[in-house]
């Protein structure tokens, strides 16, 4: 059997990406990327927001069409994506995020992003949209919403020389912590409220 | 050989849903959605909006990790997307917007179109975002803008005794005919400007 836990399971536990990130996904039950897919479908519901996780890139190079069923993929390759992974609208915002876990305690290693993220949460800033990063330092068990300006300072400042990481003790000083809320567990809007309106 | 055309043209082909829509695409060269996607890539170079068309959801069930080279997905299917396939932001308005082709010369039927793309724009206006179809009369090489709440009216009368199909005369006179331009080839930018700006 190659999917013993279920089409779904199966599905939940691909990294997002090509490779798998240095910080990698432990076995503590929920990921972040699952709380933040769960605080999305109760602020749907809650007529709150309607943000949404872009389904994983994929190039297709082979379908089988089979008589009297379903179209089955046969060889596909994980694509690397070219924008972050969730946006929507928020209270008349456009917003636009990236979710990454650490298992640092110290600092957010910058390996976790890329490139084409930050040029793209760079044009979203631009034309009036609001781009963001959430990062949860797993071993502290603590989400932050770091705003993406604040992101770029860093990213940017890496290729002068400067440091490869954001020190843990910035993003408590200069992010906010995400409160945990029982049905929305990632409550970002929260920090939207307060930064935007 | 499974893949003639090399990978790029495969991806381009298959239908963006489980089952190929009636309307289906001929050889004209490019499709609307290449199109739409080349004016997408025109607005971001030109700075003007961030839009991008979401990736076709696809259920993993099978990858192949072979040693030093790229994960091979083995089995895979086509999942229903929920939401429309394009969103992004534009002069600060949250736009998002489904893209479909008829054969049709007088008539768009709304078999196009599913419940949960329509529960998804209807959410989408609700929090100040802007939603809209693009329409193509593909023996008329005619494109147009219809507002979102245009296309509700047809589609909640359906299930009151309507019509199944919006009439083109309705959509020549309702929506916004959509210019070509050299570089934007779907220039919807342009209808978004005049209703609101």
């Amino acid at each position: 059997m190659n999917y013993p836990n279920g089409r779904k399971e199966v599905q939940k536990h691909f990294p997002a990406k090509n490779k798998p990130t240095s910080s990698g996904y432990g076995n503590r039950g929920m990921s972040l990327e699952d709380d933040i897919m769960a605080t999305n479908d109760y602020y749907l519901q809650a007529k709150m927001a309607v943000v949404h996780k872009k389904p994983t890139p994929v190039q297709i190079v082979n379908v089988d069409y089979p008589k009297r069923s379903a179209a089955v993929i046969k060889e596909a390759y994980f694509k690397q994506a070219s924008t972050t992974d969730f946006n929507g609208v928020y209270r008349g915002l456009y917003v636009d995020f990236e979710a990454k876990e650490t298992r640092n305690k110290n600092s957010f290693p910058l390996s976790n992003i890329h490139q084409h993220q930050i040029d793209h949460m760079k044009a979203v800033l631009q034309h009036g949209g609001v781009c963001f990063l959430i990062i949860k330092f797993t071993p502290l068990e603590e989400i932050y919403f770091l705003e993406g300006t604040k992101l770029f300072t860093f990213w940017d400042d890496q290729f002068q020389g400067g440091r490869k990481s954001i020190p843990y003790s910035y993003i408590c000083e200069e992010g906010h912590l995400i409160p945990f809320h029982f049905q929305a567990r990632v409550n970002y809007a929260s920090v939207l409220d307060k930064l935007y309106f």
